[in-house]
């Protein structure tokens, strides 16, 4: 059985010597010292090594079930999400109003990795409370916060969001749900809704649902849809649990994987629903749900990655198998450990080169929604939503290959279930679909996020590439290795924009064929920020000569694999980009 | 539920316009004239889309059974494999002295190719048969193919081939199967042997399985193998069965995919088995039959591919969802086809330009085994040994990506079981994995095929590409789309060759850690040849006005696209090898 360690020195040099968060202005960060948060790490790697991670493979065997209409999680869900209660953990970053520790979002996304890569489907019924939460928290009336919040922060109640319709997915102006106001104020809420991840279970005694429908009479398309928070089991004015509302599951999905999850379709026939933030405006609201999920897909799909590599690396160091091309490395054993062979080393360094950099990146996202929040701070927030797309198609796209690299070191064993491999890919193919399939993504990046504030946000973020090149000038450790690979993929990058600038204005194909390689282009040209971020970071520690130098040393190998090894990648996604529409557009349709 | 329909066009496109097997100068192509092939072509392809194709969800749902030490297939397949026998199928290529058709390799790879995209699963039973066939054809005495190829020609009696144990995949001289010389001449096979596919089921009356073991006193490694044939049921000396042998199930494996295919645990327990070939000389009689499936894998992973996109263009026709960006293309629907969008037909394009591409390799390597077999042309032997890796290694690779960016056509639906589309994905993942874990492949190509025979083959190949852009020099029509990105392509591989001649002397490492991309590289760069030999073939049939001729138009602009989209990673993998062994191998150990 694949085990998880929570790599929580990694996470401490990111949150201390890369962000240096205790040292910010962020309201809040103050408290981020590095003992504290050590303490919480080590604590909820605790948790999820041994609580959570055993619990994975026994959720992707058993599945839920669905029994006289009640979903049932597998065995050990249950406690184990008693325990993530009681721990305290679902509230780490919520609002102390309504019961939460009020901790920056930051330190929440740390804990979230730990759990997301030791039990990804256990974790998403937390999840998805928490968007549910943020959105209430966000569009909701006092009444509605007081009555539904503390309950979702403390997940005695748990959270859903209902966007999917069978005939409309990506094209939500096509939905057809209805939500027929009544005297009291209240809509009866009526349709089908598909997709639903953690539509019911029996982990929590409540399930609120967000849904978005249609008021009668509303305008066509996306600007007559309003969200509604829809009870499983209608509440009282006190807070009490009342009768049972008028939605229930239609039927369980059965999946290619996270099966520990429950997929439901939801049927709503007259259920009570109250309608949350404005009439006819309830895409916006429901994308505050949205930006949050999507960042934390991009996170999934590293931190299944994460969990893969472990194993992989495990096994590479046991598997003994050939020799060394450069002579024995084990001459007393039958044969030396798989680890020394050149590709599979090439495969490892693959995934732990990404894997870093794409934490470095998350939690960046995470500090900038936090100076969003916390300090008003307007280009942080006009930078995360550029830069929310990226993380999330190209986080996944490439988290997903890093699956498939880690079961791949495995050989024939890898392709057995009982190794626990194929369950970290077949889970980790769900994160490229997903709230918005990454070509989708890709679309939301190219078509609205480069051009935003009249492309203020992408020009901020050429300038912070050109600004840490020209600040490290100087720095001979940082020159060959990290600040020409660098600046060779900002300047593919940019001859992108400039391409799509030329081009898209008369034929917006010519922007929309290049739209999903200018997202990886963009991931790759980020992640080579990071490693180029961390690797300064590690070489001030190695100056003074604090902290373990091993571990510095090797963030620099490791950081210039990924500039020697992924960062060429730039210069394919250019040229496929500079093709134009033309190879993409000119087949006649009936000729596929 | 997905449906296949045989490419029957594109199949004869190559057989008789690419390759033009009928006036070709090796023996028994004279017969295959197009509407003999056309009529061979489409009787397959009736089979494989009425018969083969509705079984492969009922082979993944039900999987096999093991009852009572004997494996039972899924419904159906007993009635379809029988289907098979007595249309004849499974005797295409075999040799008439043992009740085989005949026929050349090239056919029988179109054939089957069919099956493969129809049912995989299922296809295996019958094409491990035909590899261990081959291999008592190749190497048994006379005596032993009497008495066991006519009923293997039939697949009356199935094959396998046993190689990997607990301990050894790879590295077989590990391996501990042991075969204690009888007084008769025949041996006693003792040992456990894993991943064993198709090694017990219901679909023949007996096994017929070619085990490798070590006899007692032979040389350490793999100079002391020797294969043996040991029977599942013995064979009396009129060709009867008779008692049961010494073999026995022993577990059967729970896999991610092609759950259709028996994968076992087969305990050897002193069973009766008969040297096969030489003593010692074992690993080389098991390359006749590894050669074959690794050229069979490398079918596999487009044959998937090709099911998979089938699939995704009636689902992109199908599915409305949003507008054109030019403009509504169905106006009078709620929505347009999904096809209309730009990233849409991008995946689209990606899939359909590697397929037939892949195709032309498998068919171009075909006939080269052909060339081989019954020319003895030794130069086609030495170039399809150079080439078979890449066929295995890299059309598997990227067959499976074809396959997971089929299933993202999908959307949320991909990921429900019910569509079909996550048992393509799972199943072609095994194809990366099996007869030589790829990275295995590209360790062959470098580090054997590329200098044997002096570097001969390289050579031949390098001067074959140049042979095909001098010849065709004029050709404007060829020159901009197909020849340059082509010699580009070509100039590529040969700086990656030079790198590796002039490092990996000194420090072999530094070929090594280049040899996935090389394999990639050689990928690239061969179906850009292919691509420009269809467009050339293309381009003279619509000069000669012969033919459909947006058929022939549609494979000029799909080869377009391969050249302008998939060619430039050439460029990505020539970088990649160039930055060598460093930072591949300098990571200590302990820090992965």
């Amino acid at each position: 059985m694949p085990s998880y360690t929570a790599p929580v020195d990694d996470m401490q040099f990111l949150l201390h010597e890369v962000l240096e968060v205790s040292r910010s202005d962020v309201p809040g960060y103050d408290e981020l010292e590095p003992d504290f948060t050590r303490a919480v790490l080590e604590e909820a790697g605790k948790i999820s090594s041994e609580v959570l991670a055993p619990l994975n493979m026994v959720g992707d065997r058993e599945g839920c079930r669905l029994e006289n209409g009640v979903v049932r999680t597998p065995t050990g869900f249950r406690e184990a999400f008693e325990q993530m209660r009681e721990g305290g953990w679902t509230a780490l970053d919520c609002d102390p109003e309504y019961g939460g520790q009020g901790m920056p979002y930051i330190l929440n996304t740390a804990v979230n990795e730990m759990f997301v890569s030791a039990n990804m489907a256990f974790n998403m019924y937390q999840g998805l409370t928490h968007g549910a939460y943020s959105t209430i928290h966000a569009h909701g009336t006092d009444e509605q916060k007081r009555l539904f919040l503390p309950k979702m922060v403390t997940c005695e109640w748990g959270g859903t969001m209902n966007l999917t319709e069978p005939h409309c997915g990506t094209d939500l102006g096509l939905l057809r749900t209805r939500a027929e106001p009544q005297e009291d104020g209240s809509y009866k809420i009526t349709g089908t809704k598909i997709f639903i991840s953690a539509g019911d279970h029996d982990l929590t005694e409540n399930v609120i649902h967000l849904v978005l429908a249609r008021i009668p009479g509303a305008p066509a398309g996306t600007k007559g849809i309003s969200l509604f928070i829809v009870p499983k089991i209608k509440v009282n004015e006190d807070g009490t649990l009342g009768e049972r509302n008028g939605v229930s599951v239609g039927k369980l999905e059965e999946k290619m994987g996270i099966h520990g999850n429950s997929t439901c379709v939801m049927n709503y026939d007259g259920a009570t629903g109250y309608l949350l933030g404005e009439e006819n405006k309830g895409m916006r609201a429901m994308f505050t749900m949205m930006n949050e999920a999507r960042m934390g897909v991009g996170l999934q799909g590293y931190a299944e990655a994460e969990a893969a590599y472990q194993n992989a690396v495990s096994y590479a160091r046991e598997r003994l198998q050939g020799r060394a091309v450069t002579g024995p490395a084990n001459p007393e054993g039958p044969a030396d450990p798989i680890i020394v062979h050149p590709d599979v080393r090439r495969s490892l360094m693959d995934q732990k080169s990404f894997i870093e950099a794409a934490r470095a990146l998350v939690y960046w996202g995470a500090n900038l929604i936090d100076r969003g929040h916390k300090l008003g701070d307007k280009d942080a927030e006009g930078l995360i939503s550029l830069i929310t797309p990226v993380i999330k198609g190209f986080l996944t796209d490439r988290g997903f290959d890093m699956t498939v690299q880690a079961q791949q070191i495995y050989g024939g064993h890898g392709y057995i279930e009982e190794t626990g491999m194929p369950q970290f890919v077949r889970d980790a193919r769900i994160t490229m679909i997903y709230e918005g399939a990454n070509g989708i993504q890709a679309l939301d990046l190219v078509g609205r996020k480069l051009a935003q504030d009249g492309g203020k946000h992408i020009m901020a973020f050429f300038e912070m590439v050109k600004g840490f090149i020209k600040e490290n000038d100087g720095n001979e450790a940082l020159k060959d290795d990290f600040l020409e690979p660098l600046k060779a993929a900002s300047k593919d990058l940019q001859a992108a924009g400039m391409f799509f600038m030329q081009n898209g204005m008369q034929n917006p194909n010519a922007a929309l064929a290049g739209s999903y390689d200018f997202m990886h282009l963009f991931g790759h040209t980020v992640l080579g920020l990071m490693w180029a971020r961390m690797a300064k970071a590690a070489h001030e520690a190695l100056e003074a000569g604090t902290g373990n130098a091993d571990f510095y040393k090797s963030k620099i190998t490791t950081g210039r694999y990924y500039m020697a090894r992924h960062l060429p990648m730039t210069r394919t996604h250019l040229a496929r980009i500079q093709s134009g529409a033309d190879p993409v557009m000119s087949l006649p349709e009936d000729q596929f």
